[in-house]
């Protein structure tokens, strides 16, 4: 009579643990001096206080987020280096907005078959975000199922922990009408809107990733669609470092799903709208592309992308010059786009 | 010419807000009086200090997991409510192996299409499950992800943040050859070993999720096989507030893929080896149906699962009768199954 085994049953325990240990050496680059060391262990540990800095009254910041079907353009173009930055954008910019500083992420990767030069493909893409948001990459899940993915396919899940001060959180009630709104820069689409991207770019417009798109720098399907997302920690928190939480800083949107509307008033005080200049919410040639392509409204462009705005702050009206030109200064391209007003 | 759309391309914002829109009323019941509320914000916060306890130095421990190809039996028999409690406890059985109080929660739940009744049911079981450990679900995310899964079918992800006073972390420093290994006794298979189960199961003996199992007390194997994960975290840490980390507990096992051995040397001082008194480890009758069915190696079965124990604890010799007896006197079935010897 056939016996059963694990392998048999599609799960090769010697291949996984091949697969593990190429991540060490990876994930280490991201350790920052509050990773307690635990071989073996079962768990990621994170000292919260240390040398650099001690919390009074900490609060924990948590996000979870993951890739969405940008995922697709990895299976379709063999590159799987770089979804991971898309991982941890998504949620550390999610984390900044409340003014707290991430300090580690996990992944979960699930796949139909242990890979492991996949999975470091992948995993090296997680800690090159983790280390461009200074968060440490101290644990993970690599899950084995067999009948739920598809060969070649896998999905991704993040989660990233913030630390702030108590008094420091930015929940945006200090928002006033008066402040004005600075936008700055996303990379191109980020991770949000790619279901309605491969309708328009693969479907009907029939493109493949390999097509070059002469109209955006000559750039390759491929190329564009797969631009990592802009991580924002860096700038942010020198930002708040500059400028304070609350007292200059009052509010910060992160542009996902939704768009820059609807996340924007996410975070402001219920009493408050806002109103954005025409000329500078101007959608960029990148997205008037995929517009064309698939001959979407208005409407539904506002609500589904970030539009080239990739983060939102509300800011004191008399220090939003220099906020600015501080976010210049850094290499952001940030600038003003509008207005707090009263409801 | 045709107009693409979010909704068109497989993602309709609209269904999408009435799922979100249930949500909050379920995972309202899993907050503790730490939980700072946040509406609309882009992040779950948590104060880590509170009126109950004021950590001195924290260390918090971070753990992810899956649920695994268990999933497939709530496929297959359209039981969604209780998968979230796996989940949940695949991971805070891990926090708790360092001594840490599992403070939050937050889970990734990606599937085809929205589908606010199922993910209602999805999210009612892990808030039980959060329930159970005592901590709070302050985050999620829903993936819709319409060409990453079939029709009907889902993965999930989960993290869990515990804190722990640095003083009180349990790393298996303080073990010593002669402390006594008592197991607490699992409720099952838990979430490991699904693909060799379901093998042996369905393919090989071809029994349906309807098929009662007369052996096993009549249940059918949907029933058996969807028996959620034990949650260990309350009567742990009872055991920890009764008789100290590390003096009396002085290392904890959550046993899972790999089975006994390896997963109690994960935690064991390099010194140190285990033995197991025979009698005490004797595979329950639902793992002797299973090894049967599908004709599978004993040593094959140890490696894959619990084979009945769920939980393992290094204890301090002289303790290991009271420790039994306080566990029990929780309700949980918990003996001496070996000790620790000189390697």
């Amino acid at each position: 009579m056939e016996k059963a085994t694990y392998k048999s049953s599609g799960v090769d325990l010697d291949i996984y643990a091949e697969s593990m240990a190429r991540l060490p050496g990876i994930v280490k680059k991201t350790f920052t001096p509050n990773v307690l060391r635990l071989d073996g262990g079962f768990a990621g540990l994170f000292r919260l206080n240390g040398a650099a800095k001690a919390y009074k009254d900490p609060v924990l910041v948590s996000c979870t987020d993951g890739v969405g079907t940008k995922l697709k353009l990895a299976f379709m173009t063999g590159r799987h280096s770089t979804v991971g930055i898309d991982l941890v954008a998504m949620s550390v910019n999610d984390a900044i907005c409340c003014g707290a500083t991430p300090i580690f992420f996990l992944d979960y990767a699930a796949m139909p078959k242990d890979d492991p030069a996949l999975l470091e493909q992948i995993v090296s893409g997680i800690a090159d975000g983790c280390a461009q948001a200074g968060c440490a990459l101290i644990g993970g899940e690599t899950a084995i199922l067999a009948d739920l993915y598809a060969p070649g396919e896998y999905d991704l899940a993040g989660f990233c922990v913030g630390a702030v001060e108590r008094e420091d959180v930015i929940d945006g009630k200090a928002v006033r009408p008066g402040d004005r709104l600075i936008g700055i820069a996303s990379s191109g689409f980020h991770s949000n809107g790619y279901s309605l991207i491969r309708k328009a770019v693969f479907e009907m417009a029939a493109l493949g990733v390999d097509d070059v798109v002469p109209e955006l720098a000559g750039k390759t399907v491929g190329e564009l669609l797969l631009e990592p997302t802009k991580i924002y920690v860096k700038p942010v928190l020198k930002l708040l470092e500059r400028f304070g939480a609350n007292s200059v800083v009052r509010a910060i949107a992160h542009i996902t799903g939704g768009g820059l509307v609807e996340n924007l008033l996410r975070v402001l005080p219920d009493n408050c709208a806002a109103s954005f200049d025409a000329d500078a919410i101007a959608p960029t040639p990148l997205f008037n592309w995929v517009q064309r392509l698939g001959n979407i409204d208005d409407d539904e462009m506002r609500r589904v992308f970030n539009m080239g705005i990739g983060l939102v702050l509300a800011v004191r009206e008399d220090a939003a010059g220099d906020v600015a030109a501080f976010l210049n200064e850094l290499g952001e391209e940030a600038r003003v786009i509008g207005q707090v007003r009263a409801k």
